[in-house]
């Protein structure tokens, strides 16, 4: 699908974990500090890649009614201490503890973010849609400088992607019809689900999002609307460099 | 109550019309520039303060279950409706209609206002505490240029303040504990509802806001934690300026 169809779009909806940050990346960062100053020897890529495994189990048992509704920093909590056993951490106070845990209201932006989301920003409403929770999102967006107009969370429809109310909210909420809204992602999953609902759906692959050796996951139009290599490259194909150029004037 | 006692506050939620925005001189302004377009002779300073007289009493009605839920933006257009046939405006097609509703997504800051509150905002997570729904919310920050890291409308709770969960929806939302956060108001039963729930207040008195005949409330301490003449004292009295300087540096 060519570009000048999507000029009926006026806001973009972001998944945030992978696609607008690089989880693994700052885990494994904190995590290498953490072993300096503690004296650990954790592998924090080994130990990223089983927190981020637990993600979408853990809200399915929440889905299910396996689990009372609890906030994505509350799962990450509930993984989190699972896996300080396994690995074998046994020395964190609580409050060490809660501070990792909340490593992922302090995820790094991929490189291109900022930039990109800034030039967006000038010509496009910029959401979230993410299952990440409000705190975490805000958190986030100050921690990072993400320019988000609205926080758009699973937390407040009480359920998680791919639930039909989260993507439904969104543009409900923003008063919008559905292909006014376009989802930007690197998870194929999501896409559909956007699509599934109504959405139109840009594909941003983050080939680095589960480390270096894993296999990234590919869609392509026309099961997508778009595709951009990047957040900087979104806002080229969709000439809002041209309205940020003009604004700065 | 000394502003060191107001160490603890991680946000201010802010109350939006009238406290943030001049909602009658932006009405007055846009609509006589619609009377020299069309060639009305409507006495718009009436017609905003009858508009706003309606505000209350409607939010009211679905309150008690005389109308469904609906945004503000419908209670917006169900007593424009009214008051285009009382005023004898006959003239306007559903497109202006409609975009003269859409005046309360385009209100004027107060001249302190986005200065203020881009100071407080590198200090404090900054939230509107809001009757206006999201959509409205959202383009009136786009409009104006407001730093809001959180869009909290009483929209996601489906009720109007100064219903208790609208209050209550915000500190959870937000992750912290009622007394981290301080409502910034200009309305007295704003500030006595949120110090109910266990919020800070903060009295900014606006007294415009009801045109220049009109009495405008008060309220002190001890009934309130902080009184500031405006958005800038208010940075000056919680030390925002300090910090805003620090990260320019």
């Amino acid at each position: 699908m060519a570009v000048a169809d999507l000029a009926g779009v006026k806001a973009l909806a972001f998944d945030v974990f992978g696609t607008v940050v690089d989880y693994r990346g700052t885990i494994i960062a904190e995590g290498e500090a953490l072993n300096r100053a503690r004296g650990l020897a954790v592998d924090w890529a080994a130990f990223a890649d089983a927190w981020r495994a637990r993600y979408r189990p853990n809200m399915d048992r929440v889905a299910r009614g396996e689990l009372p509704w609890m906030s994505l920093d509350a799962l990450h909590r509930l993984a989190l201490d699972e896996l300080l056993a396994q690995f074998g951490v046994t020395t964190l106070s609580e409050e060490e503890k809660q501070r990792l845990n909340h490593v992922w209201r302090r995820l790094r932006p991929w490189p291109d973010a900022v930039a990109g989301l800034t030039r967006l920003h000038a010509k496009y409403i910029l959401t979230t849609l993410s299952n990440g929770n409000v705190a975490l999102l805000v958190s986030m967006a100050r921690h990072a400088g993400l320019p988000w107009d609205f926080i758009c969370s699973a937390e407040l429809a009480r359920a998680y992607k791919p639930d039909p109310r989260v993507y439904q909210m969104t543009y409900r909420l923003l008063d919008l019809r559905p292909d006014e809204v376009m989802l930007v992602a690197a998870h194929p999953s999501d896409l559909r689900a956007a699509r599934g609902h109504g959405l139109r759906a840009c594909f941003t692959p983050r080939p680095l999002e589960a480390g270096p050796g894993a296999t990234p996951p590919v869609i392509a139009e026309p099961e997508v609307d778009l595709v951009a290599s990047d957040f900087e490259e979104l806002a080229r194909l969709l000439g809002a460099w041209q309205k940020a150029a003009k604004q700065r004037l």
